[in-house]
C-alpha cells in the first residue's frame, strides 16, 4: 500500500494547524508538511508538542523568501523554525520580482541566492528544494517552471539541494519522464506532490483538481517516479475553492481513497 | 520602422471581419489574420470581396481541427477556404482530445493527423503552423506547449510545416531563444504574436496583457526573431476581456504605438 503524507495546504480554510495534525494522526498519516504562517496562528510551541504527541513528522516546509531584501533577512530565521520542526527540505519561494528584471536575470539574481544561503541549509541538516511550479505562474510565484531547470540548479549548486515534483505543475512537460529520472539518478528527489489537472481550469491558484477527478496521467508518473528511486510517500496537495469549502476530514478521505486507487498497485 | 499585423481576435467583440479589415486598411495594415468562424459571420464572398477591394493579405488562417472524427472530416473544406482567402500558414488546434486519452498518446495521435493532412496543405500552397500554446491550456486548446516539441514535430514531418512564437504562450520557456535560433535555422518561422503577461493573470484565456502592459522582454524576443532571419510583420493578438470592451479602432491605435514603441528600433 501506498505511504500518504498530507500537505496542510489542501485543508487550510477550515483546519487550522492543529486541527491538521490531529485529523492526520487520527487517519494513521505520518508525514506531513507544513507552512511558516499557519505555525504562527497557532503558536510554536503549541504546534511543535502536538507534533511530537501525535508522533508526525515534518517533511516539507514552505516556505524561505521571497528573495527579496526582506525575505532574505527572514530566510535564516525560517530555515532555523524548519529545523525545530525537523523538516526534511524547504521550499524557495522565488517569485516576486519581476517588475524590477526580466525573467533572465531574475533566474540568476534567486539562483545566487539560494547559493548563499546553502551552507546555513546544510549546516542545519535541511535540503533546499527547488519545485518547478506551472508556467502560468512563472514570475509571480516562481522563475522556475521546469524539471530541466531544477535539475540544473541542483547540478550546479551541489549538495543540499533537491527538487520537488508536483503533478499539477509539471504534467504538461515533454520533457518529464527523463527529468524524472535524470532528478533519481542524482538521488535527489525529495517530494511527490499529487492531485490533479481539471479541464478546464477556472483559476491560476484555486482550482487543482483532486486526484483522479483530471487528466494526468497519475499511475505513469508515479511509475516514473518509483522508477527513478524515490521511496518516500506521496504527498496530497491541492489548492481548491472547491475542496477548501468541504469538510477536512472528508476531503481527506477523498483523498486517500484516490491514492489507494491510484498508487497502491505501483 | 517595424510592420505590423493584426489578429482579428484582438477585436473580434467589437468589430466584425468587414469592420475590422476597414479599420486595418485605414491604419495602412497590409497583414491580417483571420478567423473561419468570423467569416461565417459576415458571409465568405462578402469578406473575400472587402478583401481584395483593400488590398489585404492574409497570414495565417485558424483553425483546423479539432482532431476529433468531425473535425478531421471538415480539414479539407478548412484548408481549401484558407487557399480561398490566399493565407500562408493555417493553425492546427489540437486540443479538446484528452478525455479519451492521455496527453503523450494524443500527442502522438495529433502529429499523425498532421502529418495526413500534408499533402493536401501542400497541394494548396498552405502551410500548417505548429503554435505551443501556453501549458495552462495543454489539453484544452493545445498538447503541444513548447517550442521544442514544435521544432522536432517539424524536423519530422518536413516541408509545408512552420512554427508560429506567441510571446504570451513562450516567453517563461527557459530554452525559448536556442529554439527560436532551431527554428530560424530551419527557415520555419512562420509567425510572431506579440502581447503580454500580467502578473497578475486573471483568466487562462481572455487576459492577455497589452504589448508593454506586463513583464515579457519583448525587445529581447524580437532580437531573438530577428537574429533567426524572420522577416515577415510583428502581428498583434490579444484575448483580453478588458480590451474587447473598448473601442476597436482605439485598441488597434494604442498596440500600434507601443508596437512601434519595442519593436522600431530592432
Amino acid at each position: 500500500m501506498v505511504e500518504i503524507a498530507f500537505n496542510h495546504a489542501t485543508v487550510r480554510e477550515r483546519a487550522d494547524m492543529l486541527e491538521f495534525l490531529d485529523l492526520c494522526a487520527e487517519r494513521g498519516v505520518q508525514y506531513v508538511s507544513i507552512w511558516g504562517q499557519e505555525i504562527d496562528k497557532v503558536g510554536e510551541d503549541v504546534a511543535l508538542r502536538r507534533m511530537r504527541e501525535l508522533g508526525l513528522r515534518t517533511l516539507g516546509y514552505h516556505r524561505i523568501g521571497p528573495f527579496t531584501d526582506k525575505g532574505l533577512s527572514e530566510a535564516q530565521r525560517e530555515l532555523e523554525r524548519a529545523a525545530r520542526f525537523g523538516a526534511d527540505h524547504v521550499y524557495l519561494f522565488t517569485g516576486g520580482g519581476l517588475e524590477q528584471s526580466h525573467i533572465a536575470g531574475e533566474r540568476a539574481r534567486v539562483e545566487q541566492a539560494a547559493a548563499d544561503l546553502l551552507p546555513a541549509a546544510r549546516a542545519l541538516g535541511l535540503k533546499l528544494a527547488i519545485e518547478p511550479l506551472h508556467p502560468m505562474l512563472a514570475g509571480d510565484r516562481s522563475v522556475f517552471s521546469t524539471l530541466a531547470q531544477a535539475n540544473a540548479i541542483c547540478d550546479r549548486l551541489g549538495a543540499g539541494t533537491g527538487v520537488v515534483i508536483d503533478a499539477h505543475h509539471v504534467w504538461w512537460d515533454p520533457e518529464l519522464d527523463q527529468e524524472i529520472s535524470r532528478a533519481g539518478a542524482a538521488d535527489r528527489i525529495l517530494g511527490f506532490h499529487v492531485n490533479d489537472w481539471q479541464i478546464p481550469t477556472r483559476d491560476l491558484v484555486r482550482d487543482r483538481g483532486m486526484i483522479g477527478d483530471g487528466v494526468i496521467d497519475l499511475a505513469s508518473m508515479a511509475h516514473a517516479v518509483r522508477d527513478a528511486g524515490f521511496q518516500g510517500p506521496v504527498e496530497v496537495e491541492i489548492f481548491s475553492d472547491k475542496w477548501w469549502n468541504e469538510d477536512p476530514g472528508v476531503v481527506m478521505d477523498i483523498a486517500m481513497s484516490r491514492c489507494h486507487d491510484v498508487f497502491d498497485a505501483i
